[in-house]
């Protein structure tokens, strides 16, 4: 499939047309099949699916807005779950054989939110081990031969692949943003603890996102919204502005950020990030960068520094339940995570002590950087360009995992690409600013759509 | 079973005598089984045992007792577990018919860290429906027509019968201290956070603490560190000292709290606890309090109109997940989480909010408080009086409720009773301080001890 011939499947759109009665979910959940069976033999996106199920809850969803009564903004919404986010329905498996046909009898949280709004709980789908080990059998839809990016990757390749209007994913380090930039779709990730993660497999507990990968920022604006509005975090963090619809703001001012990031582009995936930076500037937002301001070079050294240690606070909180599986489970785990039980072992409660405060030490950095420059928060790729070739490295996390290291809200916008493959448009904003980044974002998304 | 003459069965003693070789964990198994033999019929404190495999476990730490490898403190130390804990080798049943049979395949993350010491895993307690519903089977060990407090009924009786030596509870009011107060056992819950919540139910995440139940402050502190080693709290909050020996330290000025829960005891029970606060003083302990000081009297008032409220934040986050239980079990849920989940649907996002802020302000007079007065925390009731009669109301939670809100560690020692029944003395201390607190708990239990 061509990047440039292919379309996303906005919920979003096709939602005016049931509310007209021109159209119905079933309709809408007919085309979705329809594209599953020409490209699922090839893009492996599912671990599980029930159409029978799915057509009879499309059914009843049309018969709502039949009777002028929707559940929600998203009744009739298809979505695909991450094959570690816990379903009543399918069997939530980890991507890994340790957990081979394991039912659990209530959805997650987020799961619950959505089903409870009326949207259509398609199927399942893959994920690398534990969102953390080896890839498995999904490709990108672009390119049968190159990743889809992992973890999310049967989401990110669902939705990239006109399949699914919307996907959960989950986020610990790059994990919604990388496989969505590759895949051509929309991602975001909220503040941490804006949505509630009970029946989300953990890995590191200040680091672990759900986030959603979609057709538009419309369909993961409704869906965030009525996530957070169900099943929004406990405690003071919610989603900025739930329930109230996005409308695209420009944003005035922006951070450029380079970061060693840059330098795992190729010259072409640097050009046309370029060429989206001038753009950005002729249409009037000033863009600030580390030529301009000595500043954003610091904290573009004060990042890079930290992105490994970003991994070591995920491998030291790794130790529950993973010292656990490694044990029982032997050879069914694997290495990457064996390896990573090893070095857990060896690290000390103080250093980690030390992580958590470098951690909060680069928030305020982050903070204190913005507010002098009275931005709009930061610009940067969503990935280091297109999908590399072959299926068992799944990319660099470098770009996504800034802003997840500080539990900042993150979008990613398939506006780039190079020859026939998308990369995505990273914007990330302060904590607590999800409505405001969600309608920055929309107003580039409106505006340098190439 | 007469209070005054029962026994508690410390684990911690009993040690000693396996590392001298002169006893091993089999044989104090064995005693752990006679007396559950001799009282269980009658404290029904046990959803399920499996004594087979506690005496096979046993058997394991004996031998590594021999070879002078025990994996921890706790190794050969038979546990019972509250049943909304998961464990891998007995069904979760969450004292509801909802999950009649429930079984999931991994213990939660304090079991696998008691278990992996070497813990021995007996078998789940009785808990009230989901720790938060009606009342069950169990009787108090010293008065079968006595409720033994909830929501962790099993396991207060089942140690305070001397069946046991430790068990896992929780707490999200009052459902650790108050039955521990009721069965003349030990209790402790620590600082919000200090331990990993994972494969706990959950009911209100700012709220829920594991708990544990003790037949001494060292069995409890030893637990405690061995939980905060192995799945001590993602983020700042770790148990202070955790791995170390408390050492019963003289606290030189605490801050006595009358509060409403003083209005709900009877004449008897005040001057029990009366005397015990005598006994401090004559003990060179200076406690300050109402009539002393006008600020007690003020952080009372504030405490007790909080009350209400804490209550109030549970139901609001206990929407997820039980607004899908409502809908999904009907008359399987009880009344009481029915009527909880009509009054949630009432609860806007804005009101609660303004609860947290209640809460973080209470936070702040306390510290200011204890602060100003250079006190070493505060001490009370931990119930209102010994266990009232009849098995379907189980007790005032007033008194527990107040360190359970703002999260602070708290304390439980069996050190007063009225007639044949037993009641606690509680002490509370500032977030962080759990060894501090656990350490003047041992200096009181060792002087005040009747």
């Amino acid at each position: 499939m061509n990047w440039h011939n292919s379309k996303l499947t906005s919920f979003d759109s096709a939602r005016q047309d049931f509310l007209a009665g021109v159209s119905t979910p079933r309709e809408f959940l007919e085309e979705c099949i329809e594209r599953i069976d020409e490209l699922e033999p090839q893009v492996r996106a599912f671990v599980s699916l029930d159409l029978v199920a799915a057509r009879r809850a499309a059914d009843e969803s049309t018969a709502r807005y039949r009777a002028k009564q929707p559940l929600s903004v998203i009744d009739g919404c298809p979505v695909g779950v991450k094959d570690i986010i816990e379903t009543r329905d399918f069997p939530t498996q980890m991507g890994s054989p340790a957990y081979a046909n394991h039912h659990t009898p209530h959805d997650a949280a987020c799961v619950y939110a959505l089903r409870s709004g009326g949207a259509i709980i398609i199927g399942k789908t893959v994920t690398t081990e534990f969102a953390i080990g080896s890839s498995r059998q999904t490709t990108n839809p672009f390119d049968m031969n190159r990743t889809p990016g992992g973890s999310s990757s049967g989401s990110a390749a669902a939705v990239g692949a006109g399949m699914l209007p919307l996907a959960l994913a989950t986020q610990t380090q790059a994990s919604t943003l990388r496989p969505a930039s590759y895949c051509g779709a929309y991602a975001f990730k909220p503040t941490l603890g804006a949505f509630r993660m009970e029946g989300v497999h953990v890995m590191s507990p200040t680091s672990d996102h759900v986030g959603l990968i979609g057709a538009s920022l419309n369909d993961i604006w409704h869906s965030a919204s009525r996530i957070s509005l169900c099943a929004g975090g406990s405690g003071a963090n919610f989603l900025q502005n739930a329930g109230q619809p996005i409308i695209a703001s420009k944003p005035p001012k922006l951070i450029r950020l380079f970061t060693r990031g840059w330098e795992e582009m190729d010259t072409a995936a640097q050009q046309v990030f370029d060429q989206m930076i001038s753009r950005l500037r002729e249409l009037g937002i000033e863009v600030l960068d580390r030529d301009s301001h000595r500043e954003i070079e610091e904290i573009e050294t004060a990042l890079d520094s930290c992105l490994d240690r970003a991994l070591e606070i995920v491998v030291y909180e790794m130790q529950w339940p993973f010292l656990d599986y490694v044990d029982r489970y032997g050879d069914l785990i694997g290495p990457r995570i064996h390896k990573m039980m090893v070095q857990a072992r060896q690290m000390t409660k103080e250093y980690y002590l030390s992580l958590l405060e470098m951690r909060v030490d680069l928030q305020r950095k982050l903070n204190q950087l913005n507010m002098d420059l009275n931005a709009n928060g930061f610009i940067l790729p969503s990935s280091s360009g297109p999908a590399p070739i072959g299926l068992e490295y799944t990319g660099s996390r470098t770009f996504p995992s800034f802003a997840n290291l500080v539990g900042f809200p993150a979008v990613s916008l398939p506006l780039l690409s190079v020859g026939c493959l998308p990369f995505g448009v990273q914007l990330f904003d302060l904590q607590g600013r999800d409505a405001d980044l969600c309608q920055h974002a929309l107003w580039l998304d409106k505006h340098c759509r190439t």
